[in-house]
């Protein structure tokens, strides 16, 4: 264990893609324990396309990350001192432990994980946020019915991955977009996906009308723009559309490309529908009931890739917006 | 009663605002009645903005009026010949009696309409299509609650005046959006809005803040653009945008406006949901019977604007998008 403290704090508002500049490395003392505090060592942290809101200095539904400010993330972190009645040395817990080596919290929003049930990364990915969010937003927002045909974009994502699968564990068909040929032969190979269009390299409105013959009942949106104004004419009676990221959006300087083609919503009688995953954490426990059964029983596969270094967080956060990750985006702590 | 049939046929399809060479008035012989049908003199026509859609070779909730045929249009009119055994000379219908002083009709989709129980143009209005759309917009698609505040714009116009009336009656918070200072006073005066703004004199965003300080629950939207882009933000959790229409888009040569801001509907929770009042002919009655009660106990009222004249229609339509209408929009065929 060092005696440092790595911390990757916010150094100024990004303006489109983060830059280096963007981000200060401070390297502090290893915090202590007060009264009814508990410190752990981070382990791993989760990275994800929403954390590029939570830069910004807009409203949005969470507190922006001020400026001077520990990067906030969820992770797994084990704890490593404590004065805290209900957590003890070597407890494993996931929080929003920041983008640092070292955490200190009061216990609250705090859930203890279990390392013998399934594997601590797990915690961030099918089992945690990831797959909370594919799990609600498919099943309670989109609200999908055997037979149904659902399209995910940024399928090959940690979320979208997730939605693609327990839409087939559904009864659904599914058609997920992402983007290069391994991701694509990845969905349908190895996940089960109906098919996979490749969007860098095919014609999204041909592949749609090919691989949606009936077309769109449940559109799950990772990524809006012109994507979501593809899909929108496509969508059948009834259809719903998910909003759970734009992430093409996120790194823009000018406007947010807005879905021209919306008033499609009432040609098919259709819906558009935001959420936030924090909404469910009362019945997250009903969630990972589910998906752990899936996971045991093969149905469900979860991808991970997980790299190395805390202090590698601002070029290793980009990867998200590149299309360079495969899976769930992780940071492993190097020196934990 | 005359001996010919005034039509006004679609000869072209508008490009942007129909000008008059997109038309073509016709003068035919008065249709007779085969076995199984019957003609009726047609009274009244209603003018809907969503008229302009049909206009367009466009996939959409209806076939587009075919060029060459008589424009589509919902009527009153009076059978005048039958050999239809279940219509009779002299009863009273409504009926697509397009935009001609006669129709003929084989009785699907007629509905006899009674001059004793409310006037004939009722039927076009608040009794009509126009309540209809504003009655199941609001409280199906929508689903208000007392004490939530409801915003509606093309306050003034025939949905509109009755959504804002509605939304009274049932306990809400109620603020229009409208041109010009008489049609507000009478939304306030005279129809019992909280408050309406007048967006050609007022700066919508800072007049909505004023009158919706808690934010807005429900967004009964006739109108897309700019209005619907500076509402979307200012949602409350889990709002409601029921896309009715959008009549700032109508008559654009170059691609809708998308809301840009609709990744607030994440922020919110908050869902935009389209539909179509053809898909709840069946649930009517109940509606009638509710809107009629509300009638004759003064709690709704009824703004018609009728003009003369079938062959007008072109120049009359126009009315529509130049803010030229105040409250439901007939034609009355003066030759009958």
């Amino acid at each position: 264990m060092t005696n440092e403290n790595i911390q990757v704090c916010l150094a100024a508002r990004p303006v489109g893609m983060p830059v280096d500049s963007d981000w200060d490395i401070r390297r502090s003392p290893v915090p202590q324990a007060e009264a009814g505090q508990f410190v752990a060592e981070v382990l791993y942290v989760s990275l994800d396309p929403a954390m590029r809101g939570w830069m910004n200095d807009a409203r949005s539904y969470i507190e922006p990350v001020g400026i001077g400010d520990v990067m906030r993330a969820g992770g797994i972190a084990r704890v490593c001192e404590s004065k805290h009645p209900e957590f003890k040395v070597g407890d494993h817990v996931f929080c929003m432990t920041g983008i640092q080596q070292f955490c200190v919290s009061n216990g609250e929003n705090v859930q203890k994980v279990n390392p013998d049930v399934a594997t601590l990364t797990t915690y961030l990915g099918v089992l945690g946020m990831t797959g909370m969010t594919a799990y609600f937003g498919l099943l309670d927002v989109a609200g999908i019915h055997a037979g149904e045909t659902v399209v995910v974009s940024g399928a090959a994502g940690a979320v979208g991955s997730v939605v693609g699968q327990i839409a087939r564990i559904k009864g659904c068909r599914v058609v997920g977009i992402a983007g290069g040929e391994q991701k694509c032969s990845y969905l349908v190979d190895e996940l089960g996906f109906d098919a996979a269009i490749d969007y860098k390299r095919e014609d999204l409105r041909k592949a749609l009308r090919e691989h949606c013959p009936k077309g769109i009942d449940v559109y799950f949106d990772n990524v809006g723009g012109e994507t979501l104004n593809t899909i929108l004419p496509m969508l059948r009676m009834h259809g719903r559309i998910a909003i759970c990221g734009a992430i093409s959006q996120y790194n823009n300087t000018g406007p947010v490309e807005g879905p021209s083609n919306y008033m499609a919503l009432l040609v098919s009688r259709a819906r558009m529908e935001g959420f936030v995953v924090f909404d469910y954490t009362k019945r997250f426990p009903e969630a990972v009931q589910d998906m752990a059964g899936w996971l045991a029983n093969g149905s469900l596969k979860s991808k991970e890739q997980i790299e190395d270094g805390i202090e590698n967080f601002p070029s290793i956060f980009l990867k998200l917006f590149e299309g360079g990750n495969f899976g769930k985006l992780i940071i492993r702590n190097t020196a934990a």
